[in-house]
């Protein structure tokens, strides 16, 4: 027995009675209250948004920024600061993002991901192509006397695709079944694989004297799809078992847990093979239902995906009210980040648009698909994080301007985007 | 914008790209793979043992001993070691916990405990004063030379009662509702306040050399019983008119999200009090449902304790999965270890079986309520966790032989309540 066995219900106590200290309390009780502030907060601000016909993860993020920027000016910061660097709450937004893709991958449809399947391809290519260039073209315009590295990270940071956004704007405006959705999902799943070979080559190119080698990036493409395909051949083969295995028990839980031990364990295998954890927990749903029928287990009509909805409920917008409390709007207020900002957010946005032109056949909205690829979320802001911790020339790669203007453009289509797609899938 | 924001999405590909570690993975990816393993092992424990009439707690423990015991002699011991230590498992566990008790405050009906109230104080002090004389008696046979405060130390750690598994194997019974159960888990939420009293008398007697004053002990007492009464004033007057406020928003979101957050908040503040953290889960659900009606929100006919099935599906198994995991069965092959056990346990049974004597009233089964006191579960763990950490002239006050016996006394007393429990209800 552990004599460092710490409690879990009582540890309180301990610190209140064993060390003589009344008023002191475990780790645990600031993490119950941030969390407890955090959920209550992103609903609010969901169902405030809502109000105004627009995505609750809107709310959500704008909760977070205005708890980040607002509330230290009247309570105490370090409150905020130790929300912010909580390694618990960090994870528990992860288990939300991971389910939101878990979800999203229950709900595919690979047969029709495959009638997009060349349409996503182009969309995300032309996705990380344009912005890229015109993000290096400012950057090249704007600093035209910092070292070639920089301008080439600032058109990095610009190719991202935040999956997460895209697909919880698409499931709140109830749209995830129609092909521009799927060209979406499939595309920003694609850009994910496509932004580790980006970061991989810059981060090599910037840390290593000879760069990075083709076999690095061939060696991510041949993982990435090595893994994917694995999840569709085993889901297409022993899925249905499985399934039908689960469904002879009694009771909800055994199909539950199943679900959201292969989305944890999918996410484990990705990020062990040195792939992002979200395409292993999307990897996951498809396997567990590849064809998008909605798994459920015994004679009841309740699918894993209804049971996964109170977990969603809580988790998945705890994640965005932490992407939202990451943002510092103090560092705006510098005229020449403005302006830096100002034109970064027009590449970003108009490099993206670009996408529509990688859709392949009629009857789809190109514009829609364009829109839906612009928000950067959190994918830029990781971008933009190494940018300002590796160095060049004793110099960070991104300034402090530089990295106020790219979160600047993550921010603004970020924000932008739940009210874009909304406005042109009612119009549609 | 804080440069050392860390991706949630894609840390495992900063570790995998930017620092040339190819098969690198972030600190997540462990606790996924653990949590996922805790899950899945958990379920399948407490379904082998429900398939032999047991309640699935009793399977989650010994799934629990049986990871922290079999395993390092086939796998490394190392990753057993990390989820032992893991914080975020740790908080993940206490998630479960406080769901659990707010799963119970919701469905407790006070006008029931109300007529079981008499019954429930006096069991719990019998609870508390017969088991500590017998373990005070044992320890002063068995260990005459050690100093009285060894005495002492041994019987508290026979004083606490696991509401934690009281609760949870009535639930996994259904037996919640009856007058028995009703009894049982209002004096295993008393005995949590007493034994804040025990540790703090005995804990303060041990480092201060004047000892706990009377005043510490009533301000504990009246810290309890003003925390859960003006949770249930609060509960009668505010709660139907909050309840009818959320009942008016679409959707069942809200209804849940406010359900944890005020299981979290009551919590924290319970914590910050002084109190234990699952007094304030409990009172939070009391003040929520205080008559145990079965709150829902809109139209629909699903409660909020419907809503919270998945979440305690994923999260109470986590919590006794890790409190097996505690158990170093190695510890046990000392002869006088096993001897000063076996004598603790007696006195562990024997002393709650006398609670049944606190009963008032006719048609009651005394017997029930005995056994459904003596499970010691996380609380006499902690008990005896702290024993083992304070010294006395020098010397730890538990030493390792009689730190083992207690833990032996609790292991057995944990897994003999499930059995026992079943039989007794089943037989009724």
């Amino acid at each position: 027995m552990s004599h460092g066995f710490t409690s879990v219900a009582l540890v309180g106590f301990l610190a209140a009675s064993a060390s003589a200290e009344p008023h002191g309390a475990s780790h645990s009780a600031p993490i119950l209250f941030g969390l407890a502030v955090l959920v209550v907060g992103a609903k609010l601000g969901g169902l405030i948004v809502e109000r105004f016909g627009q995505p609750s993860v809107l709310g959500e993020l704008l909760f977070g920024i205005f708890l980040a920027n607002l509330s230290p000016l009247v309570a105490g910061g370090a409150g905020i600061e130790f929300v912010r660097a909580n390694e618990t709450l960090r994870f528990l937004g992860e288990i939300g993002v991971l389910i939101l893709l878990f979800d999203v991958g229950l709900e595919s449809d690979l047969r029709a991901f495959a009638r997009v399947g060349l349409s996503a391809v182009l969309v995300a290519v032309i996705g990380v192509a344009v912005p890229f260039a015109l993000g290096w073209s400012v950057a090249r315009w704007i600093l035209p006397d910092s070292p070639a590295m920089v301008h080439v990270f600032v058109g990095a940071t610009l190719t991202a695709t935040s999956v997460g956004i895209t697909a919880r704007v698409l499931k709140d405006l109830n749209v995830t079944g129609r092909p521009e959705s799927q060209t979406i999902i499939g595309a920003a799943i694609l850009d994910d694989v496509l932004g580790l070979i980006v970061l991989a080559v810059v981060a090599g190119s910037a840390t290593e004297s000879d760069g990075v080698s083709a076999a690095t990036i061939v060696a991510i493409v041949a993982k990435a799809v090595g893994f994917l395909g694995v999840a569709v051949l085993l889901g297409h083969f022993l899925s249905p078992k499985l399934v039908s295995f689960i469904g002879r028990s009694h009771g909800h839980g055994l199909l539950l847990i199943t679900g959201i031990a292969l989305c944890f364990m999918g996410a484990y295998i990705a990020e062990t093979i040195g792939l992002a954890a979200i395409i292993g927990a999307f990897a996951a749903g498809v396997f567990l239902d590849p064809y998008g029928v909605g798994v459920r287990s015994g004679p009841a009509e309740i699918t894993l995906r209804e049971l996964l909805t109170p977990l969603s409920d809580v988790f998945v917008p705890l994640f965005f009210v932490l992407m939202g409390l990451q943002v510092n709007l103090s560092s705006f207020g510098d005229a020449s980040a403005l302006g830096f900002g100002g034109l970064l957010i027009a590449s970003a946005i108009v490099g993206k648009l670009f996408c529509g032109f990688g859709v392949v056949g009629r009857g789809l909205n190109r514009f829609a698909v364009g829109i839906g690829m612009i928000p950067r979320g959190e994918v830029g802001l990781i971008f933009a994080g190494i940018g300002a911790s590796l160095t060049i020339e004793g110099q960070p790669i991104l300034s402090q301007n530089t990295y106020s203007a790219i979160v600047m453009m993550v921010l603004i289509t970020t924000l932008t985007t739940p009210i874009g797609l909304r406005w042109i899938f009612a119009a549609k």
